[in-house]
């Protein structure tokens, strides 16, 4: 397992945080996520080998917010 | 019918804008809503024998949000 933290610029309330953290969820190989609203970032927990990173970032700009 | 503006205080986004109107038309007696993101109100066509003003401002409410 690998931790990543993912900058993410767009999110303004409680539904936008929803929506990064379970789109983060739903990909195989992603096993925790915790969104941190405030400070606009999303630190995740995923096995390298399931999923890269770019995957991760992909997932979160699919939702439409910017990943730094 | 009839026709209401409500004015709603705390939306900052599309997900937002989406809880209000989905919130609103589930009201039985509401008929359509128009949800201003920018502006932040919506405009509500009811049948006030159905369902009263208060009904709608409870609905926005219970989404997190402040009528003002």
């Amino acid at each position: 397992m690998e931790q990543a933290t993912i900058t993410i610029k767009g999110m303004t309330c409680e539904h936008c945080k929803a929506a990064v953290r379970t789109a983060l969820l739903e990909l195989d190989g992603v096993s925790a996520v915790e969104v941190h609203l405030d400070e606009g970032h999303a630190d995740v927990t995923f096995d390298a080998n399931k999923v890269p990173t770019s995957k991760l970032k992909e997932a979160v700009e699919e939702q439409g917010y910017d990943v730094v």
